[in-house]
């Protein structure tokens, strides 16, 4: 019902994306990685929809990650396939885990622990199949993963190597490269993230454990790919389709390669207290960056002196940087852009998002939510 | 598909609410209303549901406060009426709330400008209907709303009540209240408020306005009230059907009354940097509390001595707030309970409620999202 309606018609607030900056971001991802040498297997929990799928897989429909079952289950049921569930196996998911894998081609778990592997082993699967099972390893992001150089992370993927289970690959992520400033930074990151991984590799051709494929990943890292990151067999990074300001801060893009936007319109003018409030609050944007940015919760497009000062569940409150607000400049009714600080979040907002090209909705994309 | 089975088989993270403590807490908000003398029009922004709304309606399906034109859409078509849509009105939203209004009994809108309710005189409703309209007005809570004592509060009033419109109500929201800590300094804004929308009232009265509904509302200044509010003739509290421990803190309940929590389960020991992973990121929880609490980001139930240090989309680390973590205590597939920090925020990332009664699920519930 919306396409071909222009932007500024929409209901608001609108999680809007650009069809053309997504495309072109996830067109040199692509690009990038042919150069480099390295297959790209895109992570989908950014924006969780086909459609975005489509985009980051460049239509093969094969070799993807996911961090939830929601989103393996929407990707199989839409015709993908080659599904890495990149989440430290939980518990109380090993049977719907089991149903993937004897219906896909290839459903990979991961794991980072014996007690996991160990749950795996007592529900071998049917139609000959063998669980195809990546070990998680820990280059110092002190997340999920075995630490690289704890040797239970070798004899674990002896132990995975071994039966009915194989080990499709070894995954690092560099999410550390989150705290980085500047590209020498995150390419610091890239680089020791990428060492570590492959002098584990070396281990395991030592001990003649058989496994081809190396990856890891994040935004920055494979925004901004060292030579080194050539010896690996793939990468993972996933919030590139949309980048955001944190990513821009960090130094993974410029302001022009954010391709999602919080289409607000202004419900209110407080002249008294210098204050006008606009129709999003946290439920449209997420609390994500904690107020920080100089310009408070988000960027206003267009306005760098406008400042999203506080937000509660449907209202946002926007100041003037420099003063005082001219309200005549934004009447009741009127359109702002938000330029959200962390993608990710700000889209697990929207049940639905409107995709445009050069102001024209051309798509609505609906994500999968849950686990 | 979930109802009969215990708690513990549920998949995580999953939102789950204890229908007893939820039954209990808009029952004593009747009683409590019932006993001041003043009529409950409940506000349905924490759950969204028809069955939350059943419950804080207490059957009658009638006289409700909704955030979002969604909510307006779910509880008309679900049977209900009498629904005061208390937001500063949209510009983009107007001829929707007038086909919502031609649809209902009694379909209620709210302003705060002269522009906006220009815009209802410019869109008549059909079948002889006048525009149900409350006049917001601001009793220091510094969000939407007319200053009490600005000269053009009264005057909008008296627009307000000609012609095409009528003056349903004047609204206030003692938002203000959720910085208090304590009955005392929650009663004292209760009292404030309360005060400050009776003397506009008087004033109406002097100037031969129309207008019989006053209504104030918040959790904390509805489950503390003072006396003064039984000159009012409602009020509209809202998040108390599940309370939380935000609600907790000011003063609003008791930790047994908080009738929510997050079910999560363990994921990963890491004993070389004292820290556990749980299957509950921001995605099942939201940031809200800014882990400013000395448990984080939330309270674990039972564990005073964990704390929910960080999350990530999918992650939440926990540590020990007392040294070394037992990890024996807590084996990977065991379950956790976090009691969220604000139940609004949680609520909204999931898109489906577990509802249970002594542990056994008895229902579940789908609340509405987007606008």
């Amino acid at each position: 019902m919306w396409a071909g309606r222009r932007m500024e018609e929409l209901p608001s607030p609108a999680f809007i994306v650009d069809l053309d900056v997504a495309k072109r971001n996830t067109q040199r991802m692509r690009e990038r990685c042919w150069e480099l040498g390295v297959a790209l297997r895109p992570h989908m929990k950014t924006h969780k929809t086909l459609e975005g799928a489509r985009l980051m897989t460049g239509g093969t429909q094969r070799k993807m990650v996911v961090s939830t079952l929601a989103e393996a289950r929407l990707f199989a049921d839409g015709g993908f396939d080659d599904i890495l569930y990149a989440y430290p196996l939980p518990f109380d998911k090993v049977e719907e885990c089991a149903i993937l894998a004897e219906r896909l081609d290839a459903f990979h778990v991961l794991v980072d622990s014996p007690e996991a592997l160990a749950l795996l082993k007592e529900r071998p699967l049917g139609k000959d199949k063998r669980w195809k099972v990546w070990l998680k390893i820990d280059c110092e992001n002190n997340r999920a993963g075995l630490r690289h150089d704890d040797p239970a992370a070798l004899e674990l993927a002896k132990a995975i190597a071994e039966g009915t289970t194989e080990l499709s690959g070894i995954y690092a992520h560099c999410g550390n490269s989150y705290s980085c400033q500047g590209v020498p930074e995150i390419q610091s990151v890239a680089r020791a993230t990428t060492v570590l991984t492959l002098k584990f590799m070396d281990k395991l051709k030592e001990a003649s454990v058989a496994c081809d494929v190396s990856s890891i990943g994040s935004t920055p890292s494979c925004s901004r790919p060292v030579p080194e990151m050539a010896k690996l067999t793939e990468v993972h990074p996933g919030n590139y389709i949309f980048y955001d300001v944190q990513q821009m801060m960090i130094g993974s893009c410029q302001l022009e390669d954010i391709a999602v936007r919080v289409l607000t319109r202004v419900i209110g003018h407080y002249p008294h207290r210098n204050q006008m409030l606009v129709d999003c609050g946290w439920t449209g944007l997420s609390l994500h960056s904690l107020g920080q940015l100089p310009t408070g919760y988000a960027l206003v497009e267009g306005h760098a002196d406008l400042r999203l000062v506080s937000m509660t569940q449907e209202h946002g409150r926007i100041e003037s940087t420099t003063g005082k607000l001219d309200f005549a400049k934004f009447p009741r009714g009127s359109l702002l852009r938000l330029i959200p600080y962390h993608a990710c979040a700000t889209a697990a907002m929207h049940p639905i998002y409107y995709v445009h090209s050069q102001g024209h909705v051309v798509e609505t994309w609906k994500p999968v939510r849950g686990w």
